[in-house]
């Protein structure tokens, strides 16, 4: 165990990085708002050396999805500059380009090895009872309705103590190492875009990992993530056209019955033979008032696949029943894509490796090879796009004892796991950046 | 009343016309199948020394609607010869062509005067019973399945008796009179291949006429009708792709869906403010096995309005509708207009001059202005027409002491009036025909 | 012409009238919120010495319709108070009683006439350019989204002109006089609760009138309105049961299905042979978050019906498919009845006496025995229940030059118009206060 | 090799049971109609010495499903006597109840064995092409619309073949040994009443088998089988009101606009998480003519779920989206349930001895341990059954090189594979009949 170094540097650094992960929770940004979150990444990366790129240079512009307005923008860099953020990285960054690359190059003798960390809060408002280690000890959420109830707060502290753990060492290091800080992964809305600016096109291993799913225990490690279900965001307009419904109906293009009729009609599309398909229209709003053919309507819908192909059949035929509902009514309908993932492979060899190593670091009660989760991750856009290009890619779930499930108002991780993640990460990274290419 | 001449004629050949009647009541044909029943016409008012124009002369192929299959036809015809219809005309009708007009030009010092009478079955099968005078009398329909239960027998008979009436006074008339022989009424089917091959782009003054209907009571007159509403006659079928529903769902294409969607949403078309505006869809039929994607459905749908403008509000609603159920589900839809009349427009000034007629001869126990009827009268056609073309138009209801509804296997009418019938008819036309142009 | 005392009456406080309407329309209050608009017709009431009932006396708790928030009408009583409303009045008025009746018996000799004012205000925001008068005059709405759209502010200035008419020239006339100041007309809500207080059950002769209804022109008097529909307004909420969308649908009890279908197949319910039947679903909100099987829906409905009869069994219908769209999801379904109206009937003979009278007088260009309005209106509860017991009734068109449609920002109505509706209603309620029972 | 008799015995019979499977296929009779087909058994079970126990005694008539009409059945009786079955028999059976189940009673000392085959034919038009071997041979159907499209011809092949041969050497066996032989399979129907019989309340060790199904190739035995869905076949029927669509439509109960409401919201039942759940509306009749609402609606659905459970929740789902469906329209629903089998459950253990005894036997070039079939099989209700009781059941599948898929017009089985069946289900009774209890 004494040999890895990198558990040593975590746990010397402990109360560095704790105090760090508390300052990001007390400052928990939404999906491409995450300006204060980034700056405070960006000194930091820039202070240890690695060579950085900012917003457009990483983010495709076409590509990035659920855009807040440019006003909300406005606000969140106006906050994050009054709370500290240097101006310099926020101007760069601009409206709704909220990521970035931190690039070390050391030599061509080895493998390119890239670390993916996402860093938006959620829509949550924090709890505030004694119970919750954030209210008790003071650094809950100073934002109105966001929270860090993701653990997304501790996902970038670990990206940055690997950052400054592999630059510290990169005398014995061969390759080039990049870290990815992804913004808006709430929604699966940012990765797409990032991989579209071509981020990934050149690594050769590539590891993400999330804090706490729900099935993998505390104190464990597993090795890659089965069951992230493809999945699309979709929000609906119907436009049609009012009139009063008592003194001429006639003239009317009612947008709630062309709604209705699609939302009908997208629940019963059909089972797929090939897995779990799923589809959900969850909010539906329509009309103006009680006499009035209503001429609007606007519905947020989410598919789900098991793989690609039946997120895909779905999506399409989605699409299918929303142009059909329009026409019927001779409504207008505008279809937004507000976030979109695959669903997750990984490289089943690469996350052996990962675990013969952490059984050897001795740092964790349990090393499963796979974990089985719920739900999606945009992450998988990378992982997709890396194992398409001949590399390798593992998603881990680093188990931690959560307080509450996710996007819980008392969801709490537990520090020391986040101390380990450092220290299983640093070792990671380090280990590929010692193969020869 | 002596004065009459048309009076003494009907009275004098009442029997020869009642026999003609229970003649054609024993031989009901259905629309576009009328070929004995047409074919007896034609003898007659050639034989009478009228001009004769037959089938395809008077009936515009494409405008033609709800054929029956050719085998239907080739039956019908069969059936007809054997029934002693003249070869000849049968021939000249052929496929989808019973209708005629008989033309007598006078002179050209007087106007064209057209009367029409329609001369197709129902497809009611007719009481056997003793209180119907039909049974009883022994001159019940011979035909499977066919009835005259809605009085054409007595309108070709009036028609024919109207033919021989004009002609053999015609030293003391001027101008042209047209007799219009139209198949297929039910259904609204077959005026309007007549009035788009042009047999009445001539006519200064049109009559029609209905025995029977409900509102109006025996022995009376109605000088024009109101209230006949526009309507259309659709049936709809969907195409869509069949597949094993438990073992690949995903590949078909539910016309079962696409038509359970048309027809809740065809009926959710919005009232117009107008007028009344109705839909129905009357028949859907869907679907080959209990675990198998339906791949076929039809639908038979009827639309009506108050107006023309009402009914096409809806025609062309109902197009969109199912034009958007069929791409909802990736179907092909195939519509296709197997009847339509418009609302039915009279001119008052003539059915004035009609109803000072009437009076005057004595014959009637009433004789209002108009009668209210419902249900829809593709006659409507020619009488739109003529009012366009600056001619004068007129749809009468003669009242009868009926037995039980139109359409009803006990339906009979009392021949007395068909008796009066001719002799109105024949006042009517001959009056029009000593009017100078 | 110089008889009439109520022209010289109107004419001679004209501008008294003027101020008092522009008052009331600075000061808009909607429905069951008219606090300060009751307390100055209290006020003035009083003074002038008739016999007042208010709030829970005339108005019958149960009966009332769409009422607000207590929330809101403690902030409606703080703002009447606060623009000088008397406490008194708003506290015998207390949480949605905002009506009032005020009598003035002479003596037995004569019969009951009661005049009926509406006063409540609509939900629109008032225009602001120069083209529209109040804003030009500095007299629009000081109230944040309420404007008098519809007139009523003349009605009250109106029945406060007549009350006071009436009880100077009392020492000539018999009888009694009431006027009934209802609130909440707007949504048809507030007349039902007045009629089961039982406030017309004594009434002779009963009349109510409207200034501007669209097809009334300027300057004219119609002597009853025909075509006000009977019509109901529900609101509907839907309650199922909220699950996780991809985790366990199968444990949801979707409320946006279930409301979507009840969408449908309200929209779907047959047309009724016996006049004109609308129903439309205006507003539908449901669910909460795009990945969560929505637990609640909401929905603003209103059937319209040529009579009672159609409108009832539009009504029944509706529930009808609300209950079985709620089954269908193992939903609770909540309809509430926010408003209805009857359809109108007049009495003919009472209307063609006003006709002779209004010509009498001769302020009106024009007056039309009848006037044919769209629309409900809810005063036909009154004249249904007086014609019901005997007394006879009608509803007035009072024409004016109104400058946009009613409920337009921009409508306004010409104030000479209004101080004719003194002079004639004066002289009505004059002349049947002179009819001996 | 040489060691088990059941293949000696099966390859010297060869002839005379390809001869019997042969005048099967040539005489297919449908679920609740195999009078012939049951009486040949009866006959040769008794002959055999079996205790034989037919009709009602083994049947329970109450869990019947999906029976033909008495008219149907009367005919099917009929035709079976005219083609040599034993009128004994026929009359035995009588109305639907054609199944048996014949007992072996050798001692106490061993085990109750069950073996199940089924019996009935496909509504399915055989092939007469050259290139379908029971066409060029000769012994294809000879009934009407009906064939042997599933190998039930060879099931009970096999099954008299498996009783012959356990009868003649029955001196070395011990226990009991029941021969179940299950009328309607196809739709499964039929199991749930032998079921409720009691007829396997008393098994040990049971077995069914299916001969080539999809998954499983040529010459091999797969010992146990998954993935049989567990499914609920429905026929409803919407009883409604009809009415003349122009003339009262508001009389009118829509039994069409029901279904419709129904088949869409049907499909639109949730997923469930635990496993594929399926439903189909696979065919909709609705309504009489195009003007009339109409007043009859018939569907026939099926659903499915991957556990008992799943398809449970579906079924109940289907009920409350029918009932409420009706409800909407006021209507009567009829629902009838019209076959129904539970999902398969095998007992590995026993599954493991039988892939231990098969491999050893040597006929078979493969014998997986697990096939994964789709589809549903009413065997599972016998399987659940003794199971439930304590006892051990399996249920295999015989590969066969099959020349079209099950149900398909050129289906046809390879005759050494059924060979073959008889001696693997010839050693695996004998063995269990060594068991000492």
């Amino acid at each position: 165990m004494s040999t890895y170094k990198s558990i040593a540097f975590a746990n010397d650094n402990r109360d560095r990085f704790i105090t760090l992960r508390r300052d990001l929770h007390q400052h928990p940004e939404p999906g491409w708002l995450e300006y204060r979150t980034a700056a405070i990444a960006a000194d930091r990366l820039t202070e240890l050396g690695y060579d950085l790129k900012v917003g457009k240079e990483v983010i495709h512009a076409e590509s990035r999805m659920g855009l807040p307005s440019e006003e909300a923008m406005k606000q969140a860099m106006e906050r994050a500059i009054s709370e500290g953020a240097n101006p310099k990285w926020v101007e760069a960054m601009g409206y709704g380009f909220t990521g970035m690359v931190a690039t070390l190059h050391i030599d061509d003798q080895g493998p390119v090895v890239a670390f993916r960390a996402d860093i938006d809060s959620n829509d949550v408002v924090e709890a505030q009872t004694d119970d919750h280690l954030p209210a008790k000890e003071g650094f809950s959420s100073k934002h109105d309705r966001a929270m860090h109830a993701c653990g997304h707060d501790a996902h970038l502290t670990m990206a940055l103590g690997l950052a400054e753990y592999i630059i510290s060492h990169k005398e014995a290091l061969h390759g080039t190492f990049k870290l990815i800080l992804q913004p808006a992964e709430e929604g699966v809305r940012g990765a797409k875009a990032m991989r579209d600016a071509g981020v990934v096109d050149d690594v050769d291993y590539f590891f993400g990992m999330h804090i706490g799913i729900n099935k993998a225990i505390a104190n464990c490690l597993a090795c890659m993530n089965f069951g992230f279900l493809a999945t699309t965001k979709l929000d609906v307009e119907f436009k049609g056209y009012s009139s009063h419904a008592g003194a001429s109906p006639e003239l009317g293009k009612n947008a709630l019955l062309a709604a209705c009729t699609a939302a009908l009609n997208l629940q019963a599309i059909s089972r797929h033979s090939k897995g779990n398909s799923c589809i959900n229209v969850g909010v539906l709003n329509a009309g103006t008032g009680r006499n009035v053919i209503p001429d609007t309507a606007y519905l947020q819908i989410e598919t789900r696949g098991e793989t690609g192909d039946v997120n895909e059949y779905i999506r399409k035929r989605a699409y299918e029943v929303l142009q059909g509902a329009a026409a019927m009514y001779d409504n207008e309908v505008i279809i937004r894509e507000m976030g979109s993932a695959p669903a997750c492979v990984n490289s089943e060899a690469l996350a052996k490796e990962v675990q013969v190593l952490a059984k050897d670091m001795g740092l964790f009660r349990d090393v499963p090879l796979t974990n089985t989760g719920g739900g999606s991750e945009d992450c998988a856009y990378f992982l997709e796009r890396v194992i398409e290009h001949g590399g390798q890619a593992t998603y881990m779930i680093l188990g931690s004892d959560i307080k509450a499930p996710h996007h819980n108002p008392r969801f709490d991780i537990d520090e020391a796991d986040m101390i380990n993640g450092i220290a299983v990460a640093g070792a990671i990274v380090e280990t590929y950046l010692n193969k020869t290419k």
